[in-house]
């Protein structure tokens, strides 16, 4: 068993990434910068958006937090990215995710300037995903390719199971799994709430990608021996008994689990580093086309 | 075993846009307005576009058809292109493919107005279609999915296998099946060239969706019995006893596999004339959309 150790993995691209970005100076470029949006005080958001700005500091970036108030209207949060998407010292920006209920959030992301659209969810980069065209890969998927290609797993012909279909995890990376490509070329099965006999789906899959945010419910009597499993939960527990109040589980019954994988990736460690990693990695690729 | 009539259902189709015309007419609106620019001689090509032409007729739609010589550059190209995207009599029209080689498709398909690519092969489009929002969904699987709620096929929970991965069938066809709604919510599996025991999937699949283009490649022995079997093959196959010189044969050995299938389609007369239909579908919500 091998663990796809993210945190690892994600300083080495930070690494590379920073490394670019001397470069860039040293040529007399600008910087890379981001912009993050976040509405409202909602603890993991804040954790979130918290740690993409600490990773721009840490590769060179510049970074700018926009904090807004909970009660913003819509339109006063649709002024605000109208700013953004003229501001041309801004490379990419990201609206942090849940919005407040009474905004539409298909609205405002529809609004984010494609080019600048370092999270890959406007229409117009997931479309030119699909259809192989040069596009922001969402940073979750992104991060789990990287992560196969940068521990050489063979992928082609394998069967892989995804479970979940959302638009920010299980949709994009089981169509990128069965794209052609080094890395792809999987024969991929997409479960969800209303698939049947999951537990057969895992036990005959070669590779598990869970993105589903129910604690630890897959089990080790559901894989074969030798799977890779790529686990994409993060579901926070409250637990008085630890330090920040509450731990973090994954999907997967990682204890029992890891023994019969071939790799696996941890919860905290694993798929979340590499997402932070990746919009880094979008944010220099959205000014690198602005040379 | 019962046959999804593909012709007779495209009939009813055809018959209810028609009827939308009728009712726009009597309130002094327009007529919808489908234009077709195919590049070149191709035999298939100029069919299909043909039979595109006079189905506007059957429902009274207006039409135009651009025939271009096959040494046109694409700059010329483009420069036709950006007339239809220009005149506002035209509500959606379409690019028949494939192009000659010296022309660049993809540049040619980014460059149609996403409000009037009738076919959704645009980016914009594909996009919106895998976020489910509205889009024009491209009219092969467009027609699949129309079929399966007109004859009312329950797909919710089913084991679902699509083979092939095209942009214009296998991918979307792939995504919509797997969504959530009425005739959606199946599990899907992608099959493709890479995949390794087909058989074995086939088998398992309750419907079967096969955009392979290998005459007769489903067997008998290849399908449980009860599967619901959506033929998207059309291979033509030289064959001098026959009237046009050759005859059409779809990815399944409809005369055996019949015997354990539910539900089959024919070919020809199958998925075919529902994707004629559902582009023209496609072209009336274009123009109601500009009322």
């Amino acid at each position: 068993m091998k663990i796809l150790d993210g945190k690892n993995l994600s300083n080495i691209i930070k690494q590379e990434i920073k490394e670019s970005v001397g470069v860039r100076l040293s040529l007399g470029l600008k910087k890379p910068h981001l912009a993050a949006i976040i509405v409202g005080d909602d603890g993991a958001s804040l954790t979130y958006v918290g740690s993409k700005v600490r990773s721009c500091e840490e590769v060179g970036f510049e970074s700018t937090l926009i904090q807004l108030e909970k009660s913003i209207s819509e339109n006063d949060l649709l002024y605000q990215i109208e700013k953004l998407n003229k501001n041309s010292n801004i490379d990419g920006y990201i609206v942090q995710l849940p919005l407040p209920k009474h905004i539409n959030e298909e609205k405002i992301l529809l609004s984010v300037d494609p080019v600048k659209d370092v999270d890959g969810f406007h229409p117009t980069n997931f479309g030119r995903m699909v259809l192989e065209l040069p596009s922001f890969i969402p940073a979750t998927p992104y991060g789990i390719m990287e992560m196969l290609k940068r521990y050489d797993i063979k992928t082609s012909g394998k069967k892989c199971l995804v479970i979940g279909r959302s638009n920010i995890v299980g949709r994009p990376i089981s169509i990128l799994m069965s794209q052609k490509g080094s890395y792809g070329n999987a024969t991929v099965t997409v479960a969800h709430s209303r698939t049947k006999n999951i537990k057969e789906l895992c036990l005959e899959a070669d590779i598990i990608i869970s993105a589903l945010g129910i604690p630890e419910f897959i089990k080790e009597d559901m894989v074969k021996k030798g799977v890779v499993v790529i686990d994409v939960g993060i579901t926070r527990i409250l637990d008085k008994t630890a330090l920040k109040g509450y731990v973090i589980k994954g999907d997967v019954d990682y204890k029992n689990v890891s023994k019969k994988s071939s790799y696996i990736t941890p919860v905290p460690g694993g798929v979340g580093p590499m997402t932070i990693a990746m919009l880094l990695k979008n944010t220099l690729k959205a000014c690198q086309k602005k040379d």
